[in-house]
């Protein structure tokens, strides 16, 4: 039980990549941990964009102004949501962000590094990729996840706030 | 490594609960984990509601449509993002996913079980807890998670599929 506490509370953002190949039956493995996860109704109103073209890459960098980091990565996973899959209206940002809160964590468990740079709500990120990949009308980025062979360390960050905690009432 | 997929790929949803305790400490625990959760320009704009009192559960069964697993379960934690907390505009709702997701993660690791029932951006549930817990305005109920001890089985599902996964393009 403690290997699990360690595992999920030693996630970190990683943002120092060093070079490293990343094969497609690990990009499979990250991605059906992102497809476990919870959705309203079970909805999974998700589509992936796996990105590993440093050209596409140089032209995310010119509209996504948090994402320098993706120069250095070995690839990037644009999670999508598809308002078309939605059948609990409102709720495909939260099964898209359980979605890429499991890859961060399955990356983790590979011993490699990754961070959630946001795309969606932020126009000019959404209609940057819209365009850079030519996406459907109902599809819609929401976020973008370098990965690679991390060149920084891991580590529990002290994050307990226990007046944020509250018993029956505020 | 394999052991960490397995236990990130068999957390189900557990709306199946018998009777026994969970302690202080361990629910410290879970909600240690859910404030390790990634959140953007790591602003933490969450708060945790812990709810054990039957009076209030059956409270809130009256407002909340989806939430009847409640009345069986050891205790249920309300996730709360705090819009005073949010310094990136618009992503609160992504930083408290992450939460409960992590939150999820954490029962999971405990043998203990639960299920995210959604309260934003439902306002019918939004009023009704901001009503019952007298909430500030500043703090928006996001997300109900009923936890116990589980009388179903997790398991991994398949749910992988190949059709949503693209690679460079659209």
């Amino acid at each position: 039980m403690d290997k699990f506490f360690d595992f999920l509370n030693t996630r970190r953002s990683i943002r120092k990549f060093k070079q490293g190949k990343i094969s497609k039956d690990t990009i499979n493995k990250i991605l059906e941990t992102g497809m476990e996860a919870p959705s309203a109704i079970n909805e999974q109103p998700w589509h992936f964009v796996v990105i590993d073209k440093q050209e596409l890459i140089d032209k995310i960098l010119r509209f996504h102004p948090h994402a320098s980091m993706a120069a250095k990565a070995t690839i990037a996973i644009l999670v999508c949501g598809d308002l078309k899959l939605e059948k609990a209206k409102g709720f495909w940002v939260q099964d898209c962000s359980a979605a890429t809160q499991n890859i961060l964590l399955a990356v983790h468990a590979l011993g490699l590094g990754a961070v959630w740079t946001g795309v969606y709500p932020r126009q000019k990120r959404i209609d940057g990729f819209r365009k850079l990949l030519n996406l459907p009308e109902n599809i819609i980025p929401f976020s973008f996840i370098p990965i690679g062979y991390p060149a920084e360390k891991s580590f529990k960050a002290e994050r307990f706030k226990k007046e944020r905690i509250h018993y029956n009432k505020w």
